[in-house]
């Protein structure tokens, strides 16, 4: 799935932290690879919020001046992928509403799935929305509701449905929210005399900090006054962590639910190799950066010897210029490439963590062939996506899932694999079976009402 | 050696390729490892020379606008890493010179040795020097010499002692040129109608081209008229290719002298292993990205699990600020974090390709034991660096090279690691025995005379 | 007053002209003399309405590529110069709110005096803003009121009070609205097929169009189904044009309220000349580039030689270095300099069109004295400044003005002028005797009531 | 010539003055009307030339940062406009190079009509050359010559024909040289302990210094511990002031050989007046900026009252979109416009500096007719342009004149005026009679050989 898939965002925040925007600039830093399209900050000096935010990588939206001007020991943080059609300025994170009464700040995590109908709820009675992000109907929802700030928060978090984890940052408090279904990750720890929280684990251990705790599902934690509360806002959970954060998203030295990512993915790889038995193979690839993982898993339970197979070209740039079909027929390969003198007259058992649209298994399979591989296994780390998601995973419409449309033996010849091994979805679940996943994408077994996303699995 | 070394350059050229700059573009892309801080290019229509360059990646030097400027169909390219002082603009090649007669570019990978002394001489006869690059000096040289453009580069290659792989582009034709210890690579090879050259055949195989030949030591090679021609400009060779080369810079897909990087290097992890009978150690990690190879080879011989032990974060952006005191201090580590979940217990064998200064060896030592790690076993996949080296990688004094002032004992005390292994000059020299290795860095056999660095020696 | 008082914004619209966001980017370079810091625009397609803007000049924010990006032949503008503490993004205009409902945008020139009650009045409602912008506070009105827009635009317009001239369009119509004292100028004109409505109309000028027709106080004009149909929403009126538009905003070439702006300027120099028959001067000059044309009038009325005394540098770029106290001290001028062989030797009259704080005064004078300048005679073309403006000018506060705390004879020694005269706020509205002229900030007769404005009056 | 004639340069240079970057960016923003497309600076420390250069005006190329980087006492710059084609980053002054024997930095304003055949010479000598700027050629001419660096100066200064008044800066010296027929100005001044350079005394005024001295023709001045000593390189002088700098270029509060440039300007309006007695007219108006001060003198000689018919927008920035045909068809003027209320109904004496190519011209009479004049009299405040300029204005082909190829009845009714009156060259004379000026874009009496630019003549 190298390129294909993305999530959409991660959050970070730092309650009584001196400097919050230093600690925050480095823990957005370690979550870069949960969005790279947009960062924000907002900082509070205990009077007023300050807020900047901009397109590009956090290094490079947070110069140095940009950083010494958000002064204060509060903050809360975001780093986004923007899904199609929604890259406009008024969508970064987070969103900040400033009033007489006092200002707030949200960054969110995740996707609601009934945000069209509270948005048309709220606009009819007299709201208006300047972007198109979930954000903002947090932001609304709870300006509406009545009571202090953690009433409100926990009002409207009754009202919301699908995966989310989002912070809410006032003038003396930072409330941290997960959904009831615990689809996204959110973790707190203590930090010198306050609190940090993060999407990821992998943001504390870059502080030093190795003991973390992750919220539960349908918990709201409290910052506020040097102290953390902790408050169950509804009873009706359940344990639904997304599969895909730790097949894909997750970076391997993150703990998620207490699960290390890089464990999960090792163990898919052992999961494949198991079924394979009898395989004749002279090597195991995996296809970089994810999939590296679940390739040594299999070599060493397979016993066939792990290799570099295929070199990534880190320096991206902004403005990459695609090549033309004509360089493109020729098999230019600016990203990917293999390394012909490890391939060549070899039978490869390929891992890649998942197939999307099959165009890009297809394309690394003929890298394969085209550098002299002999035969080209390809072992997918996960089972069949067949099912679009709507908690945050940019796989919108069933269409261009190759999963949807074709069973494993048509993918197989599709990607001119020579031959196509994916997980059952029972096996992934043995993989973390201390915990509940989510695998919607997998089984269409969706753990919320979908409201008008129903309409796009209709189709 | 992680962040330590940098290599200096990086060339490529086409000749009657159509949309010449296009083809320059992917090269340079492919090469971007070997130099990261400025890119350029020149292209000639076979009237006029245009040139555009840049401080920054290939990828954001030229944008789809410039280079669709750059008309012609014979070009050539630069990749470089300055070092200290030689940042400004004026050093940014291929280096042009316009003249009533025509025009000359010059794009040069590797480090005259007597270019003082050159420079001295032509500033003596009344040349002027606007930069500090011995590329300026090149293109001084040529124009001084009589005769044909193929005369005038073969004389300038025999007055010039050092590493040099250069290439010189006139509106008709391009010449290629290799110093007689073949200390830098360079190949080329045929594609389409004209031929493409580069310092590394990885820029080859993102082309789809898998045939390739390299340049001998003392080699003018001249692409002219359709046609390439060979020149041997002197019969005083050796065989000299830069070991750093394999061990460090060149990318795991290229082949350097007919050996692939990545082979090369598992061979070195695989006589670190042999060496190790009898350690007693639960995991084998590599220090991310260049130690993969090597650390894969050293499970294979030594049957010990290989991990990802370290993770890299890629997202580096241009303007990263660096933590402060105050953060280090803590530990953060915001460009390689340890897998605590892979390490805690663990007793941990570290494969490095080299130690430079021994304070980034310590560093990542410390992260991992702060990590949990019971023992941690640094095995370097080359020799102990003694020397600086003259010929374009930039160590250029002994100051800095731990290896200089301290024996292995005192490296393994100061590294803080549990034991170290290095490999032995003779060791290194037989994983290529088929060619002749420089490996002046770990003992002082420079193959060319030093000039004015002597006194770097001496001091 | 060179480079003291800021104008805070200028509107421009297109209705059903092709490419309307072509025939915006002109106006808004137009208007540009109102507003430096940002320029935004909304242009609708009869479906959505796209948005850009940014920070800086019109023609710096909209580059071609992205002038392209916006299609549609409904289009509503806005330059703005940002007062202190409102430089961020969200203020920058056309505000636009996206709703299920259709979009609206809103551009707005003036200040609403009961912005801060309304604006709590919608934040006990519910409502958030994201901004300091009246113009949000104008998009939650129209969005709260029922019925069509017209009825909404109505309505809000009723609500507000101050000085305003704004814009809004929805999918298929624009509203121009006015404030019923007229203390903005806003004019329409048929253009093609459509219509163009701009602040000044020195914008129409541009495009050939030589007849245009004012807003009336009170004012809503509904272009729509290719019709304009006029409103007049309140029949409680009044005629308060701002007479610093007059003055100091507006361009010489624009038409107010029928009065041509550089001709009302030559006149207050003509009034200035008759007050000061027997002064002995041997020249007349003009502060650029505000008061050449008052300078002009002096000059002809009073035969004194008009001379061009000061040069103005035209060369200020983005980032202006200012001085050092040390350069200061001596005297360094980079955007005014005197031309010395013609002040010096001679008596002076300096016609300047106001005095806020005194300082630029005072610096003028003494640059002219310091190239030797016999004697330097202040003319001012417009009565004291000695209450803050509420409607749009950011004198915003009474202790920066000079007016306010001295008298003439206390100003003159100040400003270290041989002699100091003023107009008489009489004199000044005898000057456009056919239309009623907003004269508050000479005599603080403010036509509006100030609500929490009041304040600082009272201060 | 409104928008269409261009000077190259101006240089400026700072000798012991503290802070010598200071001064110099406070020098070349006072240049900028000399050229706006590029800025250099080179400053010594003492020890090292260092330098910073960039597209754009000097307020843009140095930033508070920048600037703070170039330490030193010593410093010269350059502000330049690029003819086509040599808008290469090659070309930006100071040209530099470094040796090493020394550093040196050349900046130059002028034109070398020899530079092709010096040129030619050097290369076949050896010399390469990166850019096609005269100063790369100074600098290899002085290289070239033996002696101490005031005797390299003066041998280089007798080897050029042409325009050039250049300055050369080393470790601890500043040399300013002009050449032997003043054609460009060149003046210094004395400042606080050290001493200024510049191309214009409007410079100097900007620091509070009202008194300088203009180096004579044939003259090089040499600024080296700390004294000034003057050397005549050539007793072979002539007097040929390039009359364009008074007409045009200038700035109107420089004074030029003695002569202030808005006094200049003045009297030729005057002389325009007196050979137009009997002229019924209305009104007369100056194309801005440049003919403001020669309508002035028009008005004051005739008694025809002076007005501000025409309006420039000053808001240019850096990358204006032009209008379409259709808009221009419509008579979009975004730079120009007329204010209609002054114009309309009058008869009008347009006075403008010099017609070139003639439709800018009749652009400016059609806006001022179709703003309702009833006749537009042109009047030009120099004599008719027949002839190229070979001495650093970018004039440089006869086909682009108008009056080359047409007689003055024919461009009258070209440009569609009512009636056009030029200048006579004698008149010209007269107006500076004290000095002697160089004409021959108006008469073909060129001071100088022409040596290759002799066949742009004879075509």
């Amino acid at each position: 799935m190298f390129d294909e898939l993305h999530e959409e965002c991660g959050v970070f925040g730092a309650y009584r932290i001196e400097n919050a925007s230093s600690i925050t600039y480095y823990g957005l830093h370690s979550l870069q690879h949960r969005g790279q399209e947009a960062s924000g900050m907002a900082v509070c000096d205990g009077k007023e919020i300050h807020v900047q935010k901009g397109k590009g990588l956090t290094v490079d939206v947070f110069r140095k001046d940009k950083l010494n001007q958000l002064e204060g020991d509060l903050a809360i943080g975001h780093v986004r992928y923007s899904t199609a059609g929604g890259q406009e300025n008024e969508n970064i994170q987070p969103i900040v509403s400033k009033g007489h009464l006092g200002s707030l700040a949200v960054a969110h995590n995740g996707q609601i799935v009934n945000e069209k109908e509270l948005r048309l709820e709220l606009e009819n009675q007299g709201a208006i929305f300047q972007g198109t992000s979930d954000s903002e109907v947090l932001l609304h929802l709870i300006q509406k509701e009545k009571g202090t700030l953690l009433e409100k928060v926990i009002k409207t978090a009754r009202r919301l449905e699908g995966a989310f984890s989002f912070l809410v940052l006032d003038e003396d408090s930072i409330y941290a929210v997960r959904d009831r279904h615990g689809l996204r990750p959110l973790s707190y720890a203590a930090f010198k005399d306050g609190y940090v929280i993060s999407s990821e684990t992998c943001a504390f251990e870059v502080m030093g900090i190795y003991d973390s705790t992750d919220l539960k599902p349908g918990e709201v934690v409290e910052f506020k006054k040097g102290l953390v509360k902790k408050y169950q806002y509804t009873q009706d959970i359940t344990h639904h962590m997304c599969a895909m954060e730790y097949i894909y998203f997750a970076r391997p030295d993150s703990v998620v639910e207490g699960i290390n990512v890089h464990a999960f993915r090792k163990k898919t790889g052992a999961v494949l190799a198991k079924k394979d038995v009898g395989l004749e193979a002279d090597i195991v690839i995996g296809v970089p950066d994810s999939s590296l993982s679940a390739a040594i898993g299999y070599a060493e339970a397979s016993g066939i010897p792990l290799e570099t197979g295929l070199y990534k070209n880190r320096y991206v740039g902004r403005t990459f210029i695609q090549p033309t079909q004509a360089m493109r027929d020729r098999g230019v390969r600016m990203k990917l490439s293999p390394v012909t003198s490890v391939v060549k007259g070899k039978s490869v058992v390929m891992i890649d963590d998942s197939i999307v649209r099959g165009t890009t298994s297809r394309r690394i399979v003929r890298l394969l062939k085209e550098a002299g591989a002999k035969a080209v296994h390809v072992r997918i780390a996960s089972p069949v996506i067949t099912h679009p998601c709507f908690y945050g995973v940019d796989t919108s419409t069933k269409e261009e899932l190759i999963g949807a449309h074709m069973n494993k033996d048509e993918i197989e010849k599709y990607i001119e694999a020579d031959s196509l091994q994916y997980m059952e979805v029972e096996e992934l679940k043995q993989v973390a079976k201390e915990i509940g996943l989510c695998v919607a994408c997998f089984n269409g077994d969706y753990c919320t009402p979908l409201y008008s996303y129903q309409k796009v699995l209709e189709k």
